[in-house]
């Protein structure tokens, strides 16, 4: 593991990251990514300490990147999914928390219909002087933190697999694509790119892309810049990544038909002619194939970043937990 | 771990635990409390062997419990629950046990909304001569045997943290307080402090505390009182113990409403002062903040034990796994 | 482990299998069986391999057979169950299976409610030119390959406990009673017992038991017979597999009442009269006490092997992953 000097306790939020945080990160997911090729992929670093994957909204995706990442560190899991707990008996969500915490748990990963969840529960750890680590695993719509950090680390190894590093993203242009309003993963998403130096640019119906995500650039080394259509964010891009579209915002009125977005804002091969010739894309998963990307592309091995982001995902969670959880006595 | 001679191959009730058993329980959580203050809080005690815990009725948070348990002494756990299970497809509870039975499972750790549940299976398995080890982890009305161990744990430790012992309990003042006719941890609860010599006191409304209570204590060192107010229970009390209040009874019209039962039974700092100076609360969980007890009480570690009876919970249960699955083969 | 020279990578359907591969298996989890009778029951033969149960159609019984398999070779396993995952976001089921491939999955355990889904994503795992292997749970009324090598485990064991072969099937007598139309199970059975030499005698209601079933024993060492009636498939029986009903069926009018089926194909001692003095009788389960087989007849050491076969279930899943696993890197 890379020598550092990680001093962050919780993982809540990207606004505040640094470009040696994000460094550590990638360095440190890049040890984990050479583990996951050994033969044996486990390493006993976490040995003895327990991951709580608290998910008050359902996630078969993310919960099982966060338990196999913590499985290989040698921690011991427990899952909590909301709906066959003591929610239903009307506990509070800081109660729950506090029964995990008293039960020995060192490390919680939360996830949340509600913003701000995570950063109620890591703010009471806090107060009651406990060493346990929250790590926020998507809270309502406003961060997604390691899904940024694996987003990232995809892009990073790509332009240099020995060595990915913040510096690799400066000057590189990157469109986002798709439902941003409702999007966690696009605030973290930006937040990230923009302290690395990426200028980000925002592409969506003008119903889910609101004027004030323009601030989101302010002082930072990449800038933002936004689009009500989708070709000026693809000219020259060196990497798009689209959004999944929830279906229920048609029928809030916010959309035209899935064939008619898919026409505007739907990625194709076509459409990719605009970008930078290796160009890549990403999409945080789960796709609806033929809505926010072409189910052909999203099998094309020469463009699609999907399954590698997926792969990213295990390596990056293991490097969160290990710096977040490691000091634990 | 102690040294003992320890008999009891399943725990089912606390109904004819001798004092020599409640002590050996006391004595071997306490050296599992001290493990779990270790960096790697794991043992290996019972590698190899399989812990199901077949919970007919959802709980997570007694589950979590002994699921953890069960990973710190190093065993294998299965989980089941029912709704997602064969039981929807017709097979009697019986045969869902015999098939874990069958597929190795060396102790059952069973909750199931109907009394007898757990003492049924454990006659089948006696009755087929295997060595499965049946615990009951909560059945309807009846027990919940874990739950009132780890409560006389949290007392007799915070009496004496080097040495936790059923000696303590002589002639201290349990108040319990709330739902009794229909709580399963009162029951068991009365069990194990009148055993150890300690008077339990009784309080909630005429619905809710049948006369019939008099008899549990009757040719035990302690003795049970029965009060339809709260103060004479409360008088001089060393602990208070509150229950959880299920909101369903009020529709059943055993309660008046939720905000005149809190006037009435509900604990608070001002009723505190009838009690001895040092009185602390318990609480087996969920709780409804506001209801049973309020809210500024429940979080007052001054006062509250409820989070040190969630971590008793966890040296407790390996206390018990330990002492019924360590013979095994 | 016997010194073998196993090819297949995936286990889909029993069709094609040959008598070396039966073998094998058969010896494979004769020493998987001595492992499980010692006190340690885990090997390391997996340690470091990923297990992911996906189960879009829920079954705690098998699913927790092949965990426990998974968990006593040291592999981590991973449970996806559909209703709390993304398939209800709309995600492929191909696209699910490459999300856990992406995560290093290295044995995908599949139960679907349609046939062919295995299949399906093991070809589109072989296309993708991975190392990962698909282990068939059940797909629709297609197969059910663990199953039958239990029940063939189960029966060979008996025959001859020191050394459980294929030979030992020769000219034996298999009735197979119930529900053969709708049972995956009853297929991936035929397949077996019929490559192994026995014949093959299927007893049901003509609307449960088609005329194209005699094609199954085409070119085989054993014979398949169909019987709408009961009486000449026990005649002189070596064993009597019966098959679970779904009570579905009545409602689509396939069946008469359950007393009418019970008491035309419901095997009972007395029934087991016509058969070979030593029969013995078997169950997929779960059982529908009193409707395939009657109560007292389930429980009765000297004819049931049901509760051997869920023991032999967990030495033939360990055989099964040891055998498409064990060449991972």
């Amino acid at each position: 593991m890379p020598n550092t000097t990680w001093t962050r306790h919780h993982i809540l939020s990207l606004a505040d990251f640094t470009t040696v945080e994000y460094d550590t990160v990638l360095q440190t997911a890049a040890s984990f990514q050479e583990v996951l090729s050994r033969r044996t992929k486990k390493v006993p670093t976490l040995q003895g300490q327990v991951v709580a994957n608290l998910f008050f909204e359902p996630s078969t995706r993310t919960r099982s990147s966060f338990e196999l990442a913590a499985k290989r560190l040698s921690a011991d899991t427990l899952n909590f999914a909301s709906g066959t707990s003591s929610m239903t008996k009307g506990e509070t969500i800081l109660d729950t928390a506090k029964t995990y915490l008293a039960m020995g748990t060192d490390i919680m990963v939360i996830r949340h219909r509600e913003a701000g969840v995570p950063n109620a529960i890591a703010q009471e750890m806090d107060r009651l002087g406990v060493h346990v680590s929250v790590l926020n695993a998507g809270d309502g719509q406003h961060e997604h933190p390691s899904q940024a950090l694996l987003d990232l680390f995809t892009i990073c190894t790509l332009l240099d697999p020995d060595n990915p590093r913040v510096e690799l993203l400066k000057d590189k242009k990157i469109a986002i694509v798709g439902d941003i309003l409702h999007s966690r993963v696009a605030r973290s998403n930006i937040w990230s790119f923009t302290a690395c130096g990426a200028d980000v640019h925002l592409a969506a119906p003008p119903t889910l892309l609101p004027k004030l995500f323009a601030d989101y650039g302010e002082d930072r080394p990449g800038k933002v810049f936004l689009h009500w259509e989708l070709e000026p964010a693809l000219q020259d891009a060196d990497f798009v990544m689209t959004l999944r579209l929830q279906k229920e915002r048609m029928t809030a009125h916010l959309l035209p038909s899935l064939r008619e977005y898919h026409q505007m804002f739907g990625i194709t091969r076509s459409k990719l002619q605009l970008c930078k010739p290796n160009v890549k894309v990403l999409h945080p998963g789960p796709v609806n194939r033929g809505v926010e990307i072409s189910s052909e592309l999203m099998d094309d091995p020469e463009f699609s970043l999907i399954q590698a982001q997926v792969t990213s995902g295990v390596a990056v969670r293991m490097a969160l937990l290990y710096l977040i959880g490691s000091g634990k006595s």
